[in-house]
């Protein structure tokens, strides 16, 4: 079985070791990409195609693992080439999914999502799948994948990757918004206590990461809840979730600049309150 | 050592209750009272005094435990009378439990606040106090309640129980707009069970009841966020309660006459459906 991916980054890459390791027949083009891809590639022991059209004619299963912004182009230069079943596996929204698909012409497609971490899990990571031929997707379990089928509708996938990932962001503005509070009033950490109470073991150590990891990644924090606010429109006013969007725009904007991890929540609330008394 | 409760409702009988039968001398005042609260107090063996002046007059420990809205009217009444401590145990805002117990003029008052049930665990329910005779109220665990001293600052109590239900209730805000529109697409099940993976065991199960529960209660949820709102918007804007009580706000206006308490968070959808294709 000859398995091709569309893009050589840390997914990728990750995932084609795997299944090489496996015994699966795994291919990509390297074409105009940088070096130490390039060495990637060549050290790995892949089948190495001279263009995406021989790669596309050449696959049971081509995935495409590009960058997000990528996605539609990528397919949309491969679409009239594709021979076998075509997945995508980047981090889209459901309609950017469905855009990316409608380019592959032979229809034989289905969308992906990576649930957890590649870094983490490598070819073990969880990876729900929706779509025409998301059955047939199935078949790389064989090499040691963790795929599972939620639906057959493209989108289905990216949807519940997206719904899940703007749950858990509006958990982080929630923590972050009543702990600012009670940080202020002096009472953070009976309060966090109190939560923990309900909320139940481990609470304290998540509910302290959310908080550092909102202050440093807000920017892209805010602009991946763009794309949850438009999916959430669809149905509702999508209240909590434009909250949570304006929230790490403001929270970028206070501590913009922080420089580095910090090392406990209350530093980034320290940072906060000094930035607004100088303004 | 003398305790006395102003009122005499589910919280303060079940409290008096467990302190009489840990041996404690319980007082309380039932004139102009019910009927039936005044059977409870006799069936109880308690000491009844002819008038709330008498009450305050006579005990170590005065606990008010009226209606919310009743904390500062009582307060004024016995201000002047109150011989020992005086602690306020109403479910009120910090700035309403300082209003209240500024009323009384010896000033030995503590603000508490039950965190938890006292309909399911009774004495044992856990209450957190702060303020200026914090300390001494500790003596009543002697008699098998479960009181922590959390600050010594009045209102320190109240606002933790304040925050801690501002944060609960904003996650099921969360996860109704979440999975409404997960529902809508008919991945409601799926989204469930992979936000679950994360969220970890008896996710789905709390989920479910807190979507009901956000249904059923989402008038006095929508009130209740005002008291949030009023204490968290004096350190930021307060963007993720103030959305919180929106969307309890629109839900009320939504299912509102929903009648009996639904088996099935899809039930609720369903309504909120129906109503929708109405308009």
């Amino acid at each position: 079985m000859k398995i091709g991916f569309l893009g050589f980054g840390e997914v990728a890459s990750t995932l084609a070791e795997g299944l090489l390791s496996n015994g699966a027949d795994v291919f990509t083009c390297v074409e105009g990409r940088s070096l130490k891809t390039k060495e990637i590639a060549e050290e790995t022991a892949l089948n190495l195609c001279k263009s995406n059209q021989e790669l596309a004619e050449s696959c049971d299963f081509l995935i495409s693992a590009v960058t997000p912004s990528q996605a539609v182009k990528i397919s949309k230069e491969v679409g009239k080439y594709v021979k076998g079943i075509y997945i995508d596996i980047n981090n889209i929204s459901p309609s950017t999914a469905e855009e990316a698909l409608s380019h592959i012409e032979n229809g034989k497609t289905a969308d992906a999502s990576i649930i957890g971490s590649v870094r983490k899990n490598g070819l073990n990571a969880h990876i729900l799948v929706s779509g025409p031929c998301a059955k047939q997707f199935l078949e790389l379990n064989q090499y040691g994948m963790n795929i599972t089928v939620v639906g057959n509708e493209i989108g289905h996938a990216s949807a519940i990757k997206l719904l899940r990932s703007s749950f858990t962001k509006g958990i982080s503005a929630l923590l972050f918004e009543t702990l600012y509070s009670a940080y202020k009033m002096g009472i953070d950490e009976e309060t966090l206590e109190y939560i923990a109470e309900t909320e139940g073991g481990g609470f304290r150590e998540s509910a302290v990461s959310r908080i550092i990891s909102s202050a440093v990644h807000s920017r892209r924090r805010a602009e991946e809840m763009e794309e949850v606010i438009g999916l959430i429109s669809k149905n509702s006013d999508a209240k909590m979730s434009k909250a949570t969007g304006e929230f790490f725009k403001q929270i970028y904007g206070e501590i913009n600049g922080i420089g580095k991890r910090p090392e406990d929540y209350k530093e980034i609330f320290e940072i906060m309150d000094n930035k607004n008394r100088k303004k």
